[in-house]
């Protein structure tokens, strides 16, 4: 399971009259857990770019369940489904570091563009790079 | 059927790197197209805060068909969902003023909360409101 | 003199903690101001980029005189300088629509860059654009 | 003197058409060191806040030097101005971390307000605050 936590601190600029932050600051969050599960997973977002690949958003769905408020340090968890098919899907978790208390969950669908907007099929250097994190541990002999 | 349309302009500040609006944008536009909603119905959503009531969002959901490009003109059509339960859901459609290409679509739920930030059961003059705009056109004595 | 006025109406997204409009916004507006004055004066910045012409802030100033509330119209009043040198400069008044209160004033100074990121002297058909508009109107014989 | 540097990644959401972060982001950044400055002084913007006292910006200054890209790492480097008078200045600095060239400086300044919005004189605990950061080193005897 390719997963990975990043943190970010609420300001200002991100809260809203309510008080708490507004709510399309999530998907710039869920943004952010996804750069960093690339990183992690050892090639940047901006490399995947160089390569003439795009990522561009097909799909979002944010389920809010508690207010992030200002100055609260967020973690952002995010996880790629290993099951590439006509896109990728990244599913993501936001909680209060103080707190541990649950402030949104979500998912996100990107379809893959080359340079000319085209829709393209899963880029074999994408497929290895997630296949690698997921490859099945050594199990039992016979076992598969 | 309570439906609206608003227009607004993409400016700089919403596109991005890949020439295209940020797709954090689209829930501000869906703001936009229901806040004019709500306007159109006759009482503006600032007015149900002067009532104490707040509809922050529970849940939002975001396909994206097309991409806005910079000082294209967005329509955006917000309709309410009849059915008030818990929550009240509002869907949306965006579209290019110009080509009528359809650029995204998706939904928003809302709780009702109090001043107090607890969820309460749906106030009777949003129902009302509601109703009213929803309500069978007359029909045939007996019919009902 | 060549001046333009456009409106925009304060979205929950550009409120913040204090229940007013985020500082940051007033630079949105402003862009959205000098958008419709290109736009009033016959070349829309759109063109001008389709042109290889790219007019990047170099520099802004921004004063704040009274806060902008959610759901208030504001009107966003943009000027040019008619004096070309290096950059363009262009100065902004925003007020409230309703109140005529004056909520903030400023101005941006913008370079002229061609597609290669480079710094270039004003093209012509800009001057010729800003010269059109701020000709002097016509004098007594002789006097020029 | 009083100074701190933050660090923080330019994500797609900061981005526009330009290929690099929009300019009103750069006032967002100018906060993140303004509250990190505070927070390194021992008194963070939120306890400010909570005992009844309001910091909004009143005047704001930019000079862009040269773009920040998408993932690059930017410092935001805040300094607070010893003298306060009416109000309190900060000045900032962003460079990028890996090159270590500057892309903007600017300062903001921002009045004191009280719960009521009402302007008020600057309280003696944030005076207080500022001289102790402040205050000489000891010096040699006689040297004042």
């Amino acid at each position: 399971m390719l997963t990975n936590q990043t943190t970010y601190r609420v300001i200002y600029g991100d809260t809203d009259n309510m008080g708490m932050a507004y709510h399309a600051n999530y998907l710039r969050w869920f943004e952010m857990g996804r750069a960093e599960l690339f990183r992690a997973a050892g090639l940047s977002y901006k490399e995947i770019e160089e390569n003439g690949i795009f990522l561009p958003v097909s799909q979002a769905h944010l389920k809010y369940l508690a207010p992030a408020r200002y100055d609260d340090v967020i973690v952002i968890e995010a996880t790629v489904d290993g099951k590439i098919k006509a896109g990728v899907k990244f599913e993501y978790r936001i909680f209060s570091q103080e707190e541990k208390l649950d402030l949104a969950t979500g998912y996100t669908i990107h379809a893959f563009v080359n340079g000319d907007g085209r829709v393209i099929r899963p880029p074999a250097f994408i497929k290895a790079l997630i296949d690698k994190h997921f490859r099945n541990k050594p199990t039992l002999a016979g076992d598969d």
